[in-house]
């Protein structure tokens, strides 16, 4: 593999040297040597198809070819065969399989850019919202329906994707897919329940590099689908893609990295060493918590800051609609907008008399009016409920406490750290400064904390845009040493400590001024 | 690669540690890091769809597991899983794929023994005879046609010998292949129109091992197909077959390998290195070249020799019929009688006055009765004319003289060979004292000889019994310096000097005793 970093895209045009009585090797291995001259390391392995179209191309173009290649572990794999004056049209599919949202990028594996690019709803949501109700569904029929839903799901879109652009599903040569455990058992049709059973054993940590036709997916008939290893039932491929994007992985410097969803999921390390944990972050950070809790869309509050002038919070919306809900990001600036001024305090409760009239009791549960009536999409009050303020902070508390487990069993020191890796939508959306006065994220300067957007379909595009990079992948994978998070008495001393606002210690967060 | 030699069949039955929270390494890498730990080298990689068996598999029969396996060139590859307390079925098919005639041998992949064997004519004679008359064919309709003679006929076959042994088609989990160049290009539905035109190029030198089903051969879904490698247009898997069956590659001391058909194959080497030339040896020795020659058969005479009471040759068919015509070996036999006794010269020209009644005069042109007319098959007399005698001297001044072209190159004496391998039905039905008496082969003690029978068909199976073998084939195929023999005038001179019985350089053969 010396030779691949010379490899700007899949796509390698060649010439080779003219056949002859003293050099009257095979087409097939003519064309063998001059690929592995240039690849070096692995074997090549061609396809026969693509052999059995050799003979008359290269006669045609005078020994001068155009190969789109692809990867699996222990070979190069020659994928199709053309002539070089011709203009390429060899595309690779992109996929960050989500288990409620499947983002899809078709990329032009020649130029190594973006042709198009969706998101939809991952269509098993139909069977079931989450992924204990699937693996249950699977282990009834066999997973045949969660199958063909995914699979056909994909072929809509690459049909779709590749229409815009002018192409045609026989254009995608390569497709890299990167999605949690469970998400990729399912979509290869493998059996889940041992997933969720202790000892909680998948079918498989590295699917193989396949024909995507194996899995029923309508692309060029050579195509190869590498779907992104797994560390076990609990650590997923979108997060070996995450890393693979970061760079975490090739860095000196030890940093971290912190994907959010319903789970917490964060990896320590540096070139040498990674170590990975997860831990429940409670549900407050994603959609449906507060009664207008919900994801990242039109109408729905991201941002509040404090509106100096008025001497009252002001809060944004998506799409400057009226409100209909808030979003993580939002609740967090609320939180801290809150705390700031004094509405609420260190122990996270609302202080009646710094809410004044936006302070309502019903049913004797203090409520605060984010936006009024005549604000909302609604035309009602929207508001939340202490019990919401108290789920984030227990949530905030988890995310605290999980990352200082992590930095501690290392030896290390949250606030010292270089950079902050912060993946998904909640790592574009968070405003870091807010997620530091709640004590949240620890306080670092605003700039190390670095938004990653959706890193498991960036690591999935480098993959096609960035060839030979399987070894890599698979090294991060080798490389992780999972820290099963012990939940014993000092575990939960420090998330205790961690459940007021920013933290019991205030010198972890010297930046934060805590009103009096 | 170091741990192959335990292997001793492709079936391999493995416990496997049982997971646990500490080691919940998922089911499919269990498997390839316990076939890993047995095989060692090359990585594994399995279907799938094996792996897809394996939850179920694997709790039933208490992680004990019967795995098939085959090899890649640069991987081993899971073929099958299985429960290790039920019996094995699975085969494997060895096929010497030959112009004229077609070798089916079922191998227990488990026992590594003969199930069941066949020879069929190849079916595409229908379409020509020759080589060149079906590239010919196959230039025009592409190769179609061909293809699916061959490959019907193996279904065909496959279908019949399994079910004389009591399995079916799909217990065929192999399948290994040697032929020549042309007829492995046909099976593989490659173009050969530039095989017979300068520089001879060949589409491939080393098919890759396939599924058997992309060639549409019906057996075991994940079968595998491992066609021999080949040098060259004219230098094909059969031989590479024939030398991986001799273990000529193998031995410290320098032998030799001969392959006799329309073209005289010779190898000579060791396990240092290998030499390989080919000649028109005529076709005196395959069927066809006199009235009554023809390939072994009921009632073709295979011996011939001399008779002290009666004072005449006497001669034994094959089944004990009466004669219809003579083989290769009969008329190597019936020359060395002839010479022995008198009744030809040194020239190979008959005696009359020692033929006496035997040899008779039409159209001018002298005939050698061999078998009375009473004792004939067809109540005719059979005979040779001097015409096929002088076409055998050809043939054995020919051979002769490759042989002494070949170990002259490497600096070598023909008379010191310790072994000399006759490979081929040449090989199993000549007796090597009449052909050192005619000076076709040289004087070496009997014993040296060495027929291997088809040595083709029994290196395919060497294959299937002897797992790991690939890598020593294709060290086999890469090692091979191929001669172009040079008809230049000192190459005539050795072949007329090899004109005469057994040669002008009497020397050459001290044990043959020349009439005076």
């Amino acid at each position: 593999m010396n030779d691949v970093a010379s490899l700007k895209s899949w796509i390698l045009d060649l010439d080779l040297p003219l056949p002859s009585l003293r050099n009257n090797t095979a087409d097939g291995e003519r064309l063998m040597e001059a690929i592995g001259g240039r690849l070096g390391g692995r074997p090549v392995r061609a396809e026969l198809e693509v052999v059995s179209r050799l003979p008359s191309l290269l006669r045609e173009t005078g020994y001068r070819v155009r190969c789109t290649l692809f990867e699996d572990r222990d070979r190069w794999i020659l994928l199709d065969v053309g002539d070089p004056h011709q203009p390429s049209s060899a595309l690779g599919l992109a996929v960050d399989l989500g288990t409620t949202r499947v983002s899809l990028r078709l990329v032009d594996l020649c130029a190594c850019g973006t042709v198009a690019e969706r998101t939809i709803d991952n269509p098993q949501v139909r069977v079931g919202p989450d992924i204990l109700t699937r693996i249950h569904h699977a282990e009834r029929d066999g997973g045949g329906e969660l199958q063909t839903l995914i699979v056909e799901a994909l072929n809509r879109e690459i049909k779709t994707l590749t229409a815009v652009a002018g192409h045609n599903a026989a254009d995608v040569h390569a497709v890299s897919l990167a999605g949690n455990t469970a998400m990729t058992h399912l979509l290869l049709g493998l059996d889940c329940r041992w997933m969720i059973r202790e000892p909680y054993i998948p079918v498989v940590n590295r699917p193989p590099v396949m024909r995507a036709a194996e899995l029923g997916i309508e692309a060029h008939p050579a195509a190869r689908i590498f779907v992104f290893p797994n560390v076990g039932s609990y650590f997923g491929g979108d997060l070996i893609a995450g890393i693979f994007h970061s760079g975490l992985h090739r860095r000196e410097e030890t940093a971290i990295l912190v994907d959010v969803g319903t789970n917490a999921e964060v990896v320590l390390g540096n070139r040498d060493w990674l170590m990975a944990c997860a831990g429940a972050a409670g549900p407050a950070l994603e959609g449906g918590v507060t009664r207008f809790g919900m994801a990242a869309a039109e109408g729905v509050i991201d941002r509040v800051r404090w509106d100096e002038e008025k001497g009252d919070f002001a809060w944004h919306t998506i799409g400057d609609q009226p409100p209909r809900g808030i979003c993580g990001s939002g609740l967090i600036d609320l939180a801290a907008v809150l705390f700031r001024a004094g509405m609420m305090d260190i122990r996270g409760k609302l202080v009646p008399s710094r809410c004044g009239a936006r302070l309502k009791m019903i049913d004797d549960v203090a409520h605060l009016v984010v936006a009024w009536a005549e604000e909302t999409a609604s035309g009602e009050d929207l508001m939340i409920a202490q019990a919401d303020i108290d789920s984030l902070i227990r949530s905030k508390a988890a995310m605290y406490t999980i990352l200082e487990t992590i930095t501690m069993t290392m030896g290390m020191n949250l606030n010292e750290l270089p950079a902050f890796f912060v993946a998904g939508t909640f790592g574009v959306f968070i405003d870091p400064v807010s997620a530091v006065t709640i004590g949240m994220l620890p306080d670092l300067p605003p700039e190390r904390f670095i938004p990653l957007g959706n890193s498991s379909l960036e690591g999935a595009t480098r993959l096609l845009t960035v060839p030979g990079s399987l070894a890599e992948i698979d090294r991060i994978r080798d490389g992780i040493t999972y820290l099963e998070l012990n939940v014993n008495q000092a575990f939960m001393n420090r998330f205790s400590a961690a459940k007021f606002l920013p933290h019991t210690n205030r010198a972890l967060f010297p930046s934060v001024r805590v009103p009096e």
